[in-house]
């Protein structure tokens, strides 16, 4: 079997914990979509095409992973690309209550496509977009959080 | 004894999960009043006087059950209709944090008026006024979510 | 209408904090039996006729509450005594997960009993037979506790 | 690529809520083992033999789902079997942190196999093997919990 | 050894659940500083002088306490000052996963700096800023949760 | 001022999760005093002579730390022992909820002895006594989780 799997986010912008994900998800799924949605955006950080290409150049080598964005619903985006999964990561509680309401939700909406869950790595369990903006704004050190060229470009936005 | 409660909600539409409270709701109080607090709302998606609506056409089988507005405080109005008990339904946990917090605020308001949980039928845990909404504006399907006369008013808001 | 709530328990010993849950209760429902249910307890520390003595004597003054025991299923129970609903205090996290196991549950072996639940008050949100029990067993104070015939139980157990 | 996932537990005994992670887990990997370990059960109602033939039994219609037994540390058998994946469900938040701390050490102990999660159908959430047990023992109709030869099992235990 | 301790938080108001963690922590610390950070609050009700204020009036009791501003990183702010220790009170769940996100972070950008943990008294464990102001905004009673000059301050507000 | 801690525990053995804590714990309190409470351990692996004989080796490298041993009430010891808090290690939301009902209940026994607690570095958030009994009874590799000394213990116990 060829198995396809769509990671979605904001992704803004990508960090280390969503790098670990990727990666990892990577190593199970014959061919992984990393898809940028900015719906639920309200003012993001970065335009969706400079979140595209920090994550286009953060997974290059990564052969099997391709990055694109929509607009609409997750399930009519993974319908479409014939998906056999949705794959997310769950770092915390709230994560998870969250992504059990979507994922039923998704379910609902067409059980055919399954959503699997990865556990962020213990080091990056903290790790969000927003907390590493909080940190770039200040001018705290962002090094260990996201890959360099991400803090070059945060760096750029403040 | 008679007995009579207030549902609180923003209901901002009514779903099947809130129509599943009210309805369980209704055959265990004498008089069971839903009533649409608007003062927390931001941005609704429908007026007051739709939300009103909107419950009226859906709970206009159940006799004992009235539907009515306020702007004040929860138990300012409890205490007004002279209610012996609020009633709430519980989702998840994070539902089940803000209820308790609610909840010990409002006894400390007034001891005399008892706050009621049930929790949601299993069918709707997953289901909000706000997953409904999002379906909805990327015209997905939501025919088992609400009913049809609240898709009908979902489908010309979008 | 007239409402019976079955109150359920494993009250090993009853403390002030079930009895919170047990005169809210009867404020609302017509009539309250408290059930001690004995199934599930590995070496309790007091008999069944130990413990509904113990409830009888704490609840003499709530005249429409009824101690009663059981060896079965709740919701047999519940069913055999016509209860409209099962009255259940709410604590924490751990406890609502495990209620909504339970809810689920008998709501699918019978459909027509509700589950309420009430939040115990702050004052009593840490207090559990077993930490009542603990202290107790290393001569601590337990007067703010379980009531004082409770108390005077408990120092004869150690 | 073929991928092969490990899918343990102590299915004492299986239910439709395993059943349901099984069936979902089948269509993504190209082998499943569903691996019975009996380590942790301190009294189990059925003995390991009887566990896999109620397993063998309930999955025989999946082709690519074997049945095994092992009493040895979950990543040691994973690795020995050279699986790509532990694939584990998911209800409620005890289940959850569970989990976590269980992917933890198992990530330190072979950071090559990855844990998947699927989430459990709502319509399952409530259900665990215990409260099978439980409502089993007290003559209670678990035809809607489990498949009519573990029900089977069950009134012949009882 | 002489130990400091930062408390910080947007104060809008001072509550008492604030008071209650500052009065406790400055029974183990040998100066403590309350530190208004105002980066996060988007629409706040007082200025930060206001809230200064506030807080200055109602902890003039404690003679190692001292209220001061901030508008950078937590920990830039910690380390600026020597402090020893970060003080946090804790009151739910969803508090609790945001604090580990916040101190793993904070660990990571300076590992000296600990932080500590307090719970707050179960009687304000319900107790929020936000809570308070919205029970003031509708002329409820405030005086069980915050001193008589915050509920001053909040009346000339609404 | 002069500060006495007691950080409680069963430590059966101590892992580098409660290392962890006692390490920078030493760094804010005065004095430290580590004692292990063995009543309410079922079956312990070690006796608590070799628990504490484990502690004490695995600490001698901090000065102002001290290893006891206790079989009563922790706010007793703590209140004979003039201590001004009590230590306590958080992982994750069970342990939470735990500690919290803890902790209330030794404020109702003794409002002076102040609980702190501080977070488990991220690194041993899933680390627990009994999960590196599991893995060292079937041979895995400890030597990550445990100092080598607690290590040659486990050994020579399976």
């Amino acid at each position: 079997m060829t198995r396809l799997a769509v990671c979605p986010g904001s992704f803004d912008p990508v960090t280390y914990g969503h790098l670990d994900i990727i990666e990892r998800g990577a190593t199970i799924f014959d061919q992984l979509i990393v898809a940028v949605f900015d719906n639920h955006s309200k003012s993001p950080l970065f335009s969706v095409e400079e979140k595209v290409s920090l994550l286009k150049q953060s997974t290059e080598h990564l052969p099997n992973v391709t990055i694109d964005t929509s607009k609409g619903l997750l399930i009519d985006y993974a319908r479409k690309h014939n998906a056999d999964a949705i794959l997310r990561g769950l770092r915390a509680v709230s994560d998870f209550e969250y992504e059990l309401q979507i994922t039923s939700m998704n379910r609902k909406l067409d059980e055919d496509i399954e959503t699997f869950f990865m556990m962020t790595n213990n080091q990056y369990s903290f790790l969000s977009s927003s907390i590493v903006k909080e940190v770039a704004k200040y001018k705290g050190d962002v090094s260990d959080l996201v890959p360099p060229l991400v803090a070059e470009a945060l760096r750029s936005k403040f």
